[in-house]
């Protein structure tokens, strides 16, 4: 079939070497060593800023936030371990990953034996320094490769964190774009790892790039990106907010947008939301390997928005999920790890499920009775009885027929097969003829 | 299991050599050149009325019908293409596909190049005569086989169609026969095609022997047979008839019902009506290779009765659909293609669904508490233990079981697994015994 | 995933030897000719009694019980065909599966030919008895194997069937324990077949060591167990106590408990009651093949109770169904048959059915706004980014996720893939900690 639609995924011309940009984005942030709060958060969101609008928040220490109350903030200068030599075998200037995210202040001597109690490795994979936290119990301790562990002998160990856990603020940053209506699609990306790409830096610089696209056109629905820490970031923001939550009409939390794996989509809570459709259509008609997964209450901030007290129609875009890529929580999450072509895929994705939205209406077929004449406005060819019907004039017959009120056009698209982009431009055609009126909803 | 149910197709005895009769007055209609106005379809209509009763109808040109214009009459008397030496190479007198239908009157002297821009050919099958029309465009044009295109050598050919478009009627034909209840069911045959055989000789000769066969019947519901041209035909119909179309409990458009291929049954737009259940559940248990397809606005007359401003409960009965085989639309779907029996065997079909409507009710079971003493009634055997339940004591149960009110027949053959019939006759044989009541419908 | 929740089905160690038990009950109502009425059922029923608390009741011959009626009471005291040399060719005192049961009396001398029209084999199996039942019509007849039916030679026999067939009663036993609720579990075992292992001897003694297991729990339903006769029994049962009905909220048939098949369960008329969700998910989770099937009107007393005009939650739980071993009916269904490690397996899946329902509750969950805080509880690992979430840690993340008020703790487990006993282990913890909070259920 011959197909006059434009294809739903080629931004390719127009954002060739989008993926170059947001890999250097990423390679900016990479070195900073960022927490759920602390100065790392809030330079990396400045360096957000550089490229988008973006409104900061600080949250003082103590606030109640639902059933949990905004932490310390918690900095770090330096941090090591030393041998009996003197020399630094731990180094937190080499690797932010070598200390437990949220270590308390600590300098001792201790035995080999005593050190190891706070020594932490991966050891399937044995020369890779794994990524722990200690957010919420006063803790500290070190990360560091299971072979260098192997390495350690006996004898006296200097050891020395240099950190603060004070009283101060937990830091967010959004960026809103207003479009046609106050309905709002909310973004999503955690901010809280520190030297880690995929997780979450893909994210992160992908919607700087997303929101500066977005920034450029004129917008049904208003857009706002947050950048918050995991879970007490975005429990925070939803305290904050709860009054306003209802705009929210669609949600996408982004996580892991970088690497070599297929794309996957986990649904909102309740499963047939509209971004939940709107996703699941434009894998389905990517051309590439994909897998839907349904909610679970296991992953990113979508855990938050989607309980049961707020039920937001928030699903999650990723490519291999968390915790099934072997490098994920470990120093291999470098910039290796993320490609510029895996970037620009996820973007041209999550540009592709907004243009769903920001189009998906209902159309009324203005001649429900028996198909309208198409020949005569020289919609249809003009020499019948050929084999087959193109794609253009089928999905004009699909539209006509599912223009009843009760469709939109991606429930058309659906039912008929055919990609959303050839139900849209059908349905703009067929609008441009007065044969269809977009419904009127209800205020 | 034994069965004393009646097989459900069983109209073999009495209706043997049907198949021959109907290819008979296929091959009495198929030197007609038919179109969706003019001599043709009048002619048609007119051999179809020595059969059953028919009522025609005439529309002028000009009548506004929804979206619809009632175009000019075409008749056509001859038509050719002459090479230099005064031979006709191409002869609508040898086949009235040669001309592309609704040509437009013309007589020229043209030259190779300018002859073909007016000619059609099927490439991928070089020795068949296309089927191409042009109602709603001004237009001419012959059809003939691609090898005859390749022999054509330069030089000047004379053209002449000695055609009519000129006001006129559209003409249709009715066969209604009354039932019990003002409640209709619908079948309908497209009758513009000229000399093609299975698209829709086969389903008019057909439709014109199951209305004699039901003629002769006590009927519950009345039956409206329609024959008309394609589109504008049913358009018309509908526009005319639009008052009592809330008649119309069931409705089965035909087509394409004498070739070799499986049977294949269209659903209705809204997929689950009672025809859309009987046709499948004929289907399933026929003992043969069958298809169930979705409704698609693609096809032909239901893609009218299905607009949504009917969404008339009307499917589409076919062997191969339309565009599937590759004699479709071309001069190989002839004569030889349709076989006696395969129309034979979509008649017995056509009776079948009819079978299951006819008969389709709701019942209450007398004694719904328990099981009632099937026993002493003689409706079960005496000597119990042994193995297995007999076909007939199974149907039994399962109709008492689900005639609660909320499941007809059909709905009780679906979830027990047997065929409708063996349902059927249990449900008789337990009305007779007083266990069954029919339910009373609402009026 | 580490797993703290207790096994769903560990009830092993305490219950070790109960299939033996089990076994053991068998082999003593083993050598009892049982029927619809008579002294056998009372035998069998005394037996009962001594392990559990049983009321008995007796219904006169001519009780009209719906569309059924009480018939005469059957005892028999002897059987036998003798031959010529007055040798007991066929003898009762063998088995009692040799008389048609509910024969009526008889003392004859017959040729060969006439005695064949009362005789009844399994050719199929030539060394087995069939089982064979003239309930509802006067007649007699008996069983033999069939090589047994060949080497009968011409000649005169002597028949005599001492049995009585007069007024007297139909008796049936309860053993009703009262829970904290008047709301009652229904368990159902037919209990009229003479020696016949399988059918149904197994679950007769089965749920009498369920009737003592479950009469040491503390419970929340009240359950009632019933030993009746097939059909008649459960129809009498269901007129006598009409009244009662809705107070049964979940029912299991037991029925062939002790072959080596695997579990089967079929469900309940409606198909997605409680009973039908909870046996569902206790096989899915069993780590054993099982198999689910749709309910049907046939099979044992399920017929009666999910009669439309009771249409009772009430499934039977199996192992081979009743007709699909070869063994079944025959002399073959004896005690070998039936083995303690099956029985003890039947047993522990009947208690895992019940204690789902007995902890299968909605709850609420108290910080539906975001994720409570499980760490400052104790509830959640300390140090985090590690890989995968404990099964702990998950379960109790799905309970808080769906305690939303429409869900129970089955439908978490169902969504969750996790088993019941991990989810309401999670449940517990959470409510210890005030989390949850059970739903009213208005009364």
């Amino acid at each position: 079939m011959e197909s006059t639609a434009p294809p739903l995924l080629n931004v390719e011309d127009r954002l060739a070497g989008i993926g170059g940009e947001i890999h250097d984005l990423v390679a900016r942030l990479y070195p900073i060593c960022r927490s759920i709060t602390g100065e790392g958060v809030r330079e990396t969101l400045r360096i957000l800023a550089e490229q988008i609008q973006l409104e900061m928040s600080e949250v003082p220490t103590g606030t109640n936030v639902f059933d949990w109350t905004v932490p310390n903030e918690w900095n770090i200068r330096d941090a090591y371990v030393k041998n009996a030599s003197g020399e630094r075998i731990i180094d937190f200037r080499r690797s932010n990953l070598h200390v437990v995210n949220y270590s308390v202040p600590v300098r001792a001597r201790l035995s080999l034996m005593e050190l190891k109690e706070h020594l932490h490795t991966a050891p399937e994979h044995p020369d890779w320094i794994p990524y722990r936290t200690s957010y919420y119990s006063e803790d500290w301790g070190f990360c560091l490769s299971h072979n260098q562990l192997l390495e350690l002998t006996e004898g006296e160990y200097e050891v020395c964190i240099d950190s603060t856990l004070e009283p101060g603020h937990l830091s967010y940053g959004e960026c809103y774009l207003e479009g046609q209506t106050a309905d709002e699609m909310l973004i999503y990306c955690h901010v809280c790892h520190p030297s880690l790409c995929n997780d979450n830096l893909s994210s992160i610089a992908l919607a700087v790039f997303l929101a500066r696209e977005l920034s450029r056109r004129a917008l049904r629905y208003s857009y706002r990106f947050l950048f918050a820490p995991g879970a007490i970031g975005s429990i925070t923001w939803l305290r904050l907010n709860e009054a306003g939550l209802s705009k929210i009409k669609h949600g996408l939390v982004l996580s892991c947008l970088g690497d070599a794996g297929r794309s996957t989509y986990k649904k909102s809570r309740s499963g047939d939301t509209e971004i939940d459709r709107a996703a699941t259509h434009m894998l389905q008609h990517s051309g590439r390997d994909y897998e839907i997964v349904d909610f679970s209450p296991w992953g990113h901030d979508e855990r938050q928005f989607c309980s049961p007290g707020f039920d937001l129609p928030v699903g999650c875009l990723m490519r291999t999920p968390h915790g099934q890529f072997p490098e994920y929580h470990t120093s291999a999450d470098n910039l290796d790890l993320v490609k510029p072509g895996f970037l620009a895929d996820s973007f041209a994705k999550c540009l592709a499920i907004i243009d769903i939205l920001e189009s998906n209406r209902r159309y009324l077929n203005q001649n429900p009775k028996g198909e309208p004449h198409l020949g005569k406005r020289g919609l249809y060819r003009s020499i019948g009885g050929g084999p087959g019907g193109k794609e253009r004039e089928l999905a004009m017959l699909w539209v006509l027929n599912l223009a009843d009120g009760r469709h939109d056009l991606l429930a058309i698209a659906e039912r008929s097969g055919l990609g959303y982009g050839a139900i849209k431009y059908a349905a703009d055609v067929l609008r441009e003829h007065d044969l269809l009126r977009e419904m009127e909803v209800p205020g």
